[in-house]
């Protein structure tokens, strides 16, 4: 499968798509024939539009043989989380109804990829509201994680069905949105990158809020090169032509941050010995390692496990603008959001500011390193049977959340990446966290450890075929 | 009494120190000599500090006849709310107990006005934490209104000294601050002009907060002129050197907006009078006069008689930082804060998300004119006896800051103008509104007003002595 066009780096594809040695029509049919073989099976989409993306190919073939070229992601296949606003495709956001046709209007992320003329294979599964972080959802079902072929496992969430797109090959590139992990999550779960932007770095316009204070557009890739290439080109259809990368950082010349505690407990068999095998990789070719701990991590996550801001913003969203909602959410969703209402006024604005607080002391903390090193997600991603029993799926989701959110309530920006499996064989994912407004540079430092540990595809291989 | 050079206008006291034609103590003096006559009877101030000023005065003098130059406002008698923390000098905040010693930091807007050397007179009273817009205050007393020798009437508030310490000549320059009217409405019952700029344009650290959200530094002075002044004295020193005011426009080229409804209603007698009285002058000096009205300004003043944001952000910087003053506050504080928990976090992000719904249709409804006119407070100062029946100071208070909570409700900036008496012979303001980030142009517009209508000296003439 991996040799199929649409697992080419994104690089490649552009540069070949521009010498006539490949077309977006064979991309779009790699894509296909990869839905073909697995797309039922992994079940990443709620709206699949492969057939409308091979014709869209044509065109985009004819305006390439043209001469034309509509920006760097043209022609690429991508699909995009079901919580933004993509003209002619129903937006669910994961709930049981469709959202009025307001929500079926561009907002600027979307825009800024549509204008460069990708193939848009579809819109893939969201946990409902983009509120959870496993990937489960009661209206839809969840996306399977591709890892293991017996068990039906949580592929991450809540951008739940972009990181199966990537590994299923039927999208080159995934939109996703990240509020307490929800790029990072499905990203490591699955075995992909992923990149969570600093709040306010991308417009959320348009992209149906679950937290307007905390709420990222993100990437899911199949490499963070290819992520690097995605975020300069929708950065500068976003903000002008001009912006570049910085060059990918010499690992001897880097300075990594890991912290002592915290992100390491209660890791499943295997995860943490990943993850601190590729930091000694790392340290063998030359980077240096420093102890270094966000400052108060366990306030933080206590205030994530008091339902933080999500809840009561999502509330807000749904009383005021979709009250018949409530009726029909996921219990498990519900639930977080009824909890919401016992939250006084004062003590969300005491959250808020507890949170300006921590991102102030964080982004002053994080300046002596180039990046902090964490696993990514402390848990191998569970089956769907081990989350039925009373108490399971809360829990499970709360330890999910746990490492990523960190960077969510401290206003960072972060960058997973694969580096092994765990005990069970399923993906473990390295973090990289750095201070707001660093999107760049992290790319350019993660490409730096990503040259030295390889990507997705040479880390992992192939899951097995259903 | 307006002979005294603390009555000169700002620019006149700026030219004389430079020219050895008035000294930094002629200008202390002339404060302390006023304060002497009425300072007691007026009760502006919670510290006076005329004998300390007075020494600085002295180096002042030395420094300017060495040829030095700390900025425009050097040598200029200042007042300072009790909400700004000043170095060496207590902050109340108008409440019972001294706040602790980190409020007593300068902040950026403070320092901004310190290191230029005025000599700051002391803090004039507020509202106990800024949270009401007549000026009382059960732990300090009210300061008086000037402008009734006879009865007892309230300054407007929340700057409630701010006002008097104007009109009594203890200061040339006053420093308020403004979350629903509290420098519009002092300045407006006191008959000075004062500025409210826009939310984000000046820095908030280290002023006690009331609404995170929605606090801004403000200014009063006796003059549009002396605003204008004064603002471009301190943005030069907050953001570097080079910000200019437009040049005043010519009454012929501008138009105004009118509102047709909701700023009229139930104006006390005289008021919506010299307000009308005002606007028919401008438009014989050639202004043109539009019917505009404020979007949605019922809707807007529904979401302030529910308590708007303020009782809820009060409540957390209380609840976290000072919680033992929740005994100790005026009841008719308490009983807002009080309400406040009762306010879902959920209900509260919803009158966040209105408020910034309001301040986009607002923005671009102003676009069409130079400003807003409306009477900035629809209501003649009432008398303290006034308010002691039960309901009575709820509404009173809720009618002063309906016509100001308008642009703090909208994102925009104010301007406030005394233009006559009221038919109880006090005075009357005209407000201009304006949109976002037009705090310069509408200190310009304002001038041209004040060129046609005449200063709050010329307008009000001088109070009788007490």
């Amino acid at each position: 499968m991996h040799d199929s066009p649409v697992f080419f780096p994104l690089r490649e594809q552009h540069t070949k798509l521009r010498q006539a040695r490949l077309s977006a029509v064979e991309l779009a049919e790699s894509a296909l024939e990869n839905f073909a073989a697995r797309g039922e099976h992994d079940h990443a989409y709620l709206t699949w539009r492969g057939e409308a993306a091979l014709k869209s190919a044509h065109a985009i073939d004819a305006v390439l043989s043209s001469g034309g070229d509509t920006g760097p992601l043209m022609g690429i296949p991508v699909s995009i989380k079901d919580i933004f606003a993509v003209p002619g495709m129903p937006t669910y956001a994961g709930s049981a109804r469709r959202l009025p046709p307001h929500w079926e209007k561009a907002g600027p992320m979307v825009s800024a990829l549509l204008r460069q003329l990708p193939s848009v294979m579809g819109k893939t599964h969201t946990v409902e509201f983009a509120f959870g972080g496993l990937g489960t959802n009661l209206h839809w079902g969840a996306p399977r994680n591709p890892w293991d072929i017996k068990n039906h496992r949580t592929p991450g969430g809540s951008s739940s069905g972009a990181g199966v797109s990537l590994v299923s090959g039927t999208a080159a590139l995934a939109l996703g949105t990240d509020t307490a992990g929800s790029v990072r999550i499905p990203a490591s779960m699955t075995g992909v990158a992923a990149l969570k932007t600093t709040a306010g770095r991308w417009p959320t316009q348009q992209i149906v809020p679950l937290s307007t204070t905390l709420d990222t557009p993100g990437l899911l890739a199949r490499s963070v090169d290819d992520l690097a290439f995605a975020f300069t080109a929708l950065d500068d259809e976003l903000f002008g032509k001009g912006s570049r990368l910085p060059d990918t950082p010499d690992l001897a010349d880097l300075t990594f941050g890991v912290p002592d505690t915290f992100f390491w407990d209660d890791c499943s068999p295997g995860i943490a010995e990943a993850v601190q095998e590729a930091i000694r990789q790392l340290e063998a070719a030359g980077a240096r390692i420093v102890t270094l701990d966000l400052p108060r991590t366990d306030e933080a996550y206590q205030l994530f496990q008091l339902g933080g801001l999500a809840a009561s913003e999502l509330a807000a969203f749904l009383n005021t603008e979709l009250p018949d909602m409530m009726d029909s959410l996921d219990p498990n969703v519900a639930a977080r959001i009824k909890a919401a209402d016992d939250i006084a006024a004062w003590e969300y604005v005491r959250r808020r500011n507890m949170i300006e607080a921590l991102s102030a002391s964080a982004a002053e903390r994080l300046a002596h390193v180039d990046a902090l090193l964490t696993p990514t997600v402390a848990i191998t991603p569970p089956t769907l049977d081990s989350l039925v029993p009373e108490g399971a799926y809360p829990k499970a989701n709360m330890h999910a959340l746990r490492n990523t959110v960190m960077a969510n309530f401290m206003g960072l920006c972060g960058l997973t990446l694969p580096v092994g499996k765990d005990a069970a064989g399923l993906p473990v994912g390295l973090q990289l966290l750095a201070g707001p407004w660093q999107d760049a540079r992290l790319l350019a430092v993660g490409r730096a450890i990503e040259d030295k540990l390889g990507n997705s595809l040479a880390i992992l291989g192939e899951p097995t075929m259903p």
